[in-house]
């Protein structure tokens, strides 16, 4: 088995695939080694002609492809942003991203005559660090470096090739409890029982709307024990639904040793996830999303939750699934305003992710519309967005780092907009973008023409984009009980430009007058 | 500060003890080589003259703990054993005991030469081991070494020290989440507010019962920003009041970095525990237990649930507390009823923990009947009772490997005949405690004399004694939904002596036939 390491300097790449390649009996391959097999010194070469090291770059990494074997490759920080070389590595093998912070890579790499990278202004290697991120980001899984030892960082990498193994996926590394996010166009029996592994019995919750479509085939194809339906629709999302649910699922015999299949959207997912985190103090869960959204965001990263009468996902746990395996089949059944709102949550993560991932969902708006098979560059979207996402959750499985929060980018005001009117959660989530924009704009951050280009996004995909009308009191009134409140101030992700979010706190009261200022005609 | 690690032999007390020193800049002490320098090699003078031995080794140790500073000190595997150097050693800074199964010493171990204890049968190294176990979890905190890079102890033993600071208390190890578990006799605001570190809001959560007796107490020593009580007794731990005390903690502005302070018997730290685990999909809670039950059992541990219509505990999540802190004042307001059933529980514990705790039971005895202030050895069976779940606890946190299993002894009958008669729980698992022996004797592992003196302890204490009359079919038929059912067989602890319990798989026929039988006249 081939296994790749890429990230940028001092990530440790090096060591850890020496300390990966001892512990599995494999053999380590510096890629940078290969190259100078070649004839001529990596550091000679790259002065000499950058182009020609490239060359003979990818020719050694597609000589150790073609080799095969049990071998972990150290590659060079650059290796993966140049041509194929990516692709090619996914396609061969697992790849895994070691990431680290530009401060921690600087403080690693110790004297700067020791890396060509380090002669460069601080200002030129942190843009580096922005750029390559994004191509980071695709590998197969990504291990967070910082603070970590080198023999942690093995372990992490190890759990990630596990989780990755027979799955060819995306994996949400998260140590022992790392798994796989699958991009298909079936439910695939075998990978959801190998990932299961030995349980007692199997349980199918989803909801009316998505058992109409698809009860029959994935009965057919997982062969649950037993299927429990529920009323579909976020209104249906509460704590009576789930002691129901919870109650049959008693009543048909699951023990701790048992696991459930959540099929369907964001609110099966939310609500069968939570049952999985809270039955017998927690069993196994399987997400198996079938709308965009879910596909993208909320079936990844293990929050669960219902409504109450006080708000949105109020109550709720961290319930990392075994697996996600997303059937691109199901989408051809989304009613045409549920294919809309899926892009609500593609251009949030296109914003965070970078330009790559929003020339994709660009490319993939005429899906949006009624009519069209599934565009090729809608794939694209969708599996750079779970990449974008396992990375983050990754970081910060519980959102107490920042890193996470950063998913909630258009989610403060649109979760608000969405308790209020009973929009769909995409659809919601977009016109907190527009927000966002404003916000970011009034801050002084972001420049005011992208709230212009962020609307015209919403409207090529056909969704709402003017959220003025939504600005009511009573919305501004729900801000006071997010989950992003923390005492009198709100956690607000900030946009300055497509790829570069951050995290500001914002006083209620300054944000109320910023909204509220919007309002006015 | 001292740390003295104990343990068996093998266990890593001297690898470990060098690490740790090495990493905080403190000294490393084995004590050992303090008896040599006294003039003579260890291994002569333990085959001259053990007893001398022994008392050169307290001598040694009470020089040590004199002389103070930063030191870690490692001890023989026999040094807590003999005379009162555990005692003193507790007194003096912190003791962490390293556990590692006889299988695992012996392959660490290597060459039998090397280690006199290797020379003795394999029986009597048993013996030693298991009569070496209820002392070494005498310590503060116990660190399961089985399957773990010294390193890894390490950081465990590390954790341990952090949460033990302060305190001089049990701490549950669990790593970064590990915490103390602290019996005095107030309600002690400088240790809630040093665990709990930042938070916004704190929020009381009690019972009207205890309400009556403790709120404003409690109110005036720990100052919670805003207290909610719902109605007392098992019947109410239902998800309607969980719902009820969430949106009330909404409605007080609880955010993600807030905290509940759990206030009760079992009913109460199980509730708002369940509360706490969820609320924003996760806050602190600090368990304030006020039963005899709560506080040697169900507030460790971080088990915590709700009943619903098919059982007891069904819906639930695995929530370790920050801190437990016991208040044993509060056992003065304790109905009779209550005090007697708290005994239950320590009848069960003894029965797995060994003699020197069942003797404190029984000398503590006389409190289970009216009058009587606190005994010294109800003090001691509580903190005894604490250490051996804070072990148990420890080594299986989410009840996977069956050494958490253990601690159901008598609760698979136990809590069938609970939810079938209303009965208090701690009288519900004295006759679980019946069952258990008479089954244990029907499957010839226990004397059938057990049955006999298990009972009479149970008189002594004031509880029902004879399961008989409640051995009926719809307590049979309850088994058939209980967490510990796998599959069709039933996960039943066996007692074969005093300290020596045992996990059996027993299909459930067979158990129902064995309590039919045994409820025939």
């Amino acid at each position: 088995m081939l296994t790749f390491l890429i990230g940028f300097m001092a990530a440790g790449k090096t060591s850890v695939g020496q300390a990966l390649a001892a512990q599995n009996g494999a053999r380590f391959v510096d890629l940078d080694d290969e190259v100078a097999k070649l004839g001529e010194p990596v550091a000679q070469l790259v002065a000499r002609d950058e182009a020609e090291f490239r060359r003979r770059e990818a020719a050694a990494l597609a000589a150790l492809i073609a080799s095969g074997g049990d071998v972990v490759v150290a590659t060079g920080g650059g290796a993966a942003a140049f041509g194929d070389n990516l692709e090619r590595m996914r396609a061969a093998g697992c790849v895994i991203a070691l990431d680290v912070d530009v401060e921690t890579a600087k403080r690693r790499a110790g004297d700067p005559a020791s890396r060509p990278l380090l002669q460069r202004s601080a200002e030129a290697i942190a843009a580096l660090a922005a750029a390559r991120a994004p191509i980071y980001r695709r590998a197969h899984a990504i291990i967070d470096t910082n603070r970590r030892t080198i023999g942690e960082v093995v372990e992490q990498v190890a759990d990630a090739v596990r989780a990755h193994a027979g799955t060819a996926s995306t994996v949400v590394a998260l140590g022992a409890r790392s798994y796989p996010v699958v991009v298909g166009t079936r439910f695939d029996r075998e990978i959801v029982h190998v990932r299961l592994g030995a349980v007692t019995k199997v349980a199918l919750v989803t909801d009316t709307n998505v058992a109409h479509h698809w009860r029959a085939e994935v009965e057919r194809e997982l062969v649950p024990d037993v299927t429990v339906v529920f009323p579909a629709g976020e209104p249906y999302k509460t704590l009576a639904t789930y002691e129901h649910v919870s109650d049959q699922l008693i009543a048909a015999g699951l023990d701790r040793s048992s696991a459930i299949l959540a099929l369907g959207g964001g609110v099966v997912g939310d609500l069968a996830g939570f049952v999985a985190a809270t039955l017998l103090r927690g069993i196994s869960v399987v997400q198996l999303p079938t709308t965009l959204v879910a596909m993208v965001d909320a079936s990844i990263g293990g929050k669960t939750a219902v409504d109450t009468a006080a708000g949105k996902n109020l109550i709720g746990a961290f319930w990392q699934p075994k697996l996600v395996a997303c059937n691109l089949a199901t989408l051809a059944t989304l009613p045409q305003r549920e294919r809309r709102a899926g892009f609500g949550e593609l251009w949030k993560s296109a914003l965070l992710d970078g330009q790559a991932l929003w020339d994709a969902v660009d490319r993939s708006a005429p899906w949006a519309t009624p009519g069209g098979d599934l565009p090729d560059a809608l794939h694209e979207a969708i599996t750079r967005s779970i990449a974008f996402k396992a990375a983050i959750v990754g970081r910060d499985e519980h959102e107490r780092t920042g890193v996470r929060a950063m998913l909630n980018l258009g989610h403060t005001v649109g979760h608000a907009i969405e308790s209020h009117t009973g929009m769909l959660h995409g659809e919601a989530v977009g016109l907190g973008l527009v927000v966002a924009c404003r916000v970011s704009a009034a801050l002084g951050l972001a420049d005011p023409t992208l709230e212009r280009r962020v609307a015209d996004a919403l409207i090529r995909t056909g969704l709402p984009h003017d959220p003025n009308t939504y600005l009511t009191d009573d919305v501004l009134a729900r801000l006071h009980v997010d989950k992003k409140r923390v005492g009198d101030r709100v956690r607000f992700i900030a946009i300055r430009e497509v790829g570069a979010c951050e995290l500001v706190d914002i006083p209620l009261p300054e944000l109320g007058r910023i909204l509220r200022s919007a309002n006015t005609p």
